[in-house]
């Protein structure tokens, strides 16, 4: 991931495009990405979006990759080491949902069982 | 990157969540998680959104950690590499938007100079 | 809908809220807006999401008039009829997808059949 | 919008595509729509959204109807005026923002002033 930052961080300088990179910018454009990635499977079934066809996956793999693109560039603007937000975050996760009690239950899910 | 993918695959299994997690819904809960990533910053000028105050990019860090336990969580369950995936669309991006052409003429941002 | 727009832009500049609402800062806000009713759903089945509850069912109906709310804001400030630029689009899509030669087959969703 | 919503459900119905329109698949095409509608803006400044080019225009309200297209299939298909689902949102952010205390001062927008 240092090196993906690395990498966004020299395409960006190369074309002067800093000066529209505002975080602002980056997190509508992350957001619009995600849209795209998403736009991909809103017809499918659950079932159908996890067997895609080989054509289908390679588009999914694009959009993917420029969802985390935008999250690169953002994470470089802001300062923010991704990877260990993510971490922290799911340490969090582990305190809010501990498995023992959750497990089979699927709590956060069940309201409509 | 790797180690977060296993981290969040162990997480899910964990809590025997895995019937929720198809990649139709992760993809769903991705786009939302990055919408709640851009509402930190809708009413920001571009300006305030490269100098956020302590407690707002705090959550602003939680919220992308959100966004990259989803889209950790999709590519496991895709069995796609995230970082490969964003370097080979950087590729493409770089000859797309070759530096030497596109530098301070800002190629694709320039419709509206 | 007219009465709408009215609305929203008497409430906006009752308080003095226009220098926020720029159609950029607008659009991010509806997108935003967009994922916190999508959040309802994904967990869902597709057959659960047709039978809230009558608690989920009224959360969903204000997020609905939080979407159209910055719909009517930004349609205001660009001068947009949405109900007519959604008919046009209908009319559009009448001819993209002609009934009779999409039906049963279901065009647009088949390709994963 | 009634007659809107008249006309999206009969759209739908001659082409057989109830099946396809889940709540749930409505409410994903939504943040999808909205999020083509927001790519319009991205890099653009505030200003610069203020006084689209009429090409650009035209694009913008094709997407507003998509946007529409969908959030009155999703109304039609829960049972939900949308007209007053805002209405109602509008008075309880009126009670939540009054303008005599909000005026000038912008409460919801100042935290970063």
């Amino acid at each position: 991931m240092k090196n993906l930052i690395e990498q966004v961080k020299k395409f960006r300088q190369e074309r002067d495009w800093d000066q529209y990179h505002s975080p602002k910018n980056l997190a509508m454009a992350l957001v619009v990405e995600a849209g795209e990635l998403a736009e991909h499977f809103q017809w499918l079934t659950e079932k159908q979006s996890s067997n895609l066809p080989p054509g289908k996956m390679e588009e999914v793999r694009e959009e993917i990759g420029d969802v985390l693109i935008y999250l690169a560039n953002l994470c470089d603007k802001l300062g923010i080491d991704p990877i260990a937000a993510a971490q922290e975050k799911l340490e969090k996760n582990r305190h809010k949902y501990p498995a023992a009690r959750v497990r089979g239950k699927s709590d956060k899910y069940s309201e409509y069982k």
